[in-house]
């Protein structure tokens, strides 16, 4: 696998840096049709996410709602590599790739809709890089701890560019209480280059708690004081759309009630995957698809040049 | 030491039940003087606490927060019991005795605003029951799973009946981004009798992380269901009241603020502590006043009878 210029380099020094981004944010012309509005891809373009509430029907909610369920009985200890459990109760935690395993969601990330929203921010056609099931069960679902979610799929994918989108499709409200996720408007126009080598297999281990490609407390302190912490509340029916580079996570969930999304992450097909960028052999292909399928977004949008900067807003 | 008939047992059937109160909530008179109006024992007496804005000036505060910063870096590594480390990180989580040991917190626990305070919901004169610092550091503050401490208090330290008040007093602000304390309202007026043995020197482990004496889901489900869950964004200056059995925890903390508040455990002279209801020992001194002082609360104060019930709301 050929290898680009790294512009972002990661787990190579010891000290952690911040390093701009060069790429652009929403890639496609503002007049592009779809169903985001102007005022939607600025928000977009300034805070590194969007939420749109009432974006699906109550029926498809159900649809999914049902599919969610299943999935989650019919993984409950099948010991399949794409199911990672709790550290410490043992209960399901994510689901890895349920767009190719699940009709119900296979469907999901071909939804129209859905696709002409990506195309607006992504400005080409795109294919699923990723597609999970994060249900961060009620009583003893643990956090997530701040990343970039580019900085992984950079260094362990081998991702060149900034140019994918991940669409948070919430199953059950996310609130204050369940552990919505937090997210650090403005981050994304910054790269947290982080410290220590990856590890062989290290998603093995990563998926439940990461080690490694975690953001240093100077770094994120300075995301902080400079940007603040949103947390959308945000529940069934809605999308919150967010850069592959806003840095984001989210606490622990005493709360009775379960915090369950599901993740689509689009990523350009101007963006395929390379040899990984800080990482001795790519993750495997349920975290990181290398056999791009092009989903076909709407042929009625104009196609913007692949290498289109971002619009000035 | 004596023992009296155990109005709330724990740790001692097999299955975990709700037993209802038995005892008041606000003992004294309605009309007693003091820095709580009607409304506010009214609304401690449905929810079972009670956030005060503004209780303490901008000096009180500053000298308390100078306190806090110096008590942290005294005890960092001091190897002391009163010290509790965090799980994993090794940092300060909290410090027990706090009244005791460093006199701006023993100064604290005699502000006599604070005991009028105490005074109307105790209905009588009180002792600091245990007093201390929960830090809760940014990035790695752990949660405080869901319990009663009057379950604990009961259980290890013989605490007879609920006569006890927390009071909050927020060092840095508490909010929906560094896991605030969150409670059920109306959970004070049911008992959750808990399952498993209390092991012996229990509290070496608990205060890390509670294995014993934790309620079941079912009935944290069933209270949720009943009352639903509220998280009083609070900072400095301010107090929360609550009551000694009301069910609350909190998340993790990953956000870069720490969350840091000081407790000061009221209890009524006249709810003194007897041999503990479900352990073979008692734990230290430390953690459960058996040598009270009473504090001596206002004498201008009207006192009512000892055993007064709850005033009628």
């Amino acid at each position: 696998m050929q290898k680009q210029q790294d512009l972002y380099p990661t787990r190579i020094d010891d000290q952690p840096r911040i390093v701009d981004r060069v790429d652009p944010v929403v890639y496609s012309d503002p007049v592009t049709r779809g169903p985001l509005d102007y005022a939607q891809l600025d928000d977009f373009e300034h805070k590194g996410f969007l939420h749109v509430p009432e974006f699906f029907s109550g029926d498809t909610v159900a649809t999914l709602q049902d599919a969610l369920h299943h999935t989650r009985q019919a993984e409950a200890g099948s010991g399949r590599a794409e199911v990672v459990e709790e550290p410490d109760s043992g209960e399901v935690r994510s689901v890895f790739a349920v767009h190719r395993d699940y009709p119900v969601f296979g469907e999901l990330c071909r939804d129209q809709r859905l696709l002409r929203a990506v195309f607006q921010l992504l400005g080409s056609d795109a294919y699923i890089h990723q597609s999970r099931i994060n249900f961060k069960p009620g009583f003893r679902g643990k956090e997530f701890y701040w990343h970039s979610d580019f900085e992984t799929w950079h260094a362990e994918d081998g991702m060149p560019r900034m140019r994918a989108v991940s669409c948070l499709i919430p199953m059950t409200p996310n609130n204050q209480y369940n552990g919505a996720l937090m997210l650090i408007p403005g981050s994304h126009r910054h790269y947290i280059s982080c410290v220590g080598e990856t590890p062989q297999n290290h998603y093995k281990q990563s998926l439940k708690q990461q080690r490694t490609g975690v953001p240093d407390d100077d770094s994120l302190r300075w995301l902080v004081d400079k940007y603040g912490i949103e947390a959308p509340a945000t529940g069934p029916g809605s999308v919150l759309f967010f850069d592959c580079n806003v840095m984001h996570g989210s606490n622990s969930n005493i709360s009775p009630f379960p915090r369950s999304n599901v993740f689509m992450v689009f990523n350009s097909v101007y963006n395929t995957l390379q040899a990984p960028f800080s990482a001795d052999s790519p993750r495997p292909e349920f975290l990181a698809t290398r056999q791009p399928r092009p989903l076909g977004a709407d042929k009625t949008a104009p196609t913007p040049a692949a290498s289109r900067r971002s619009h000035a807003i």
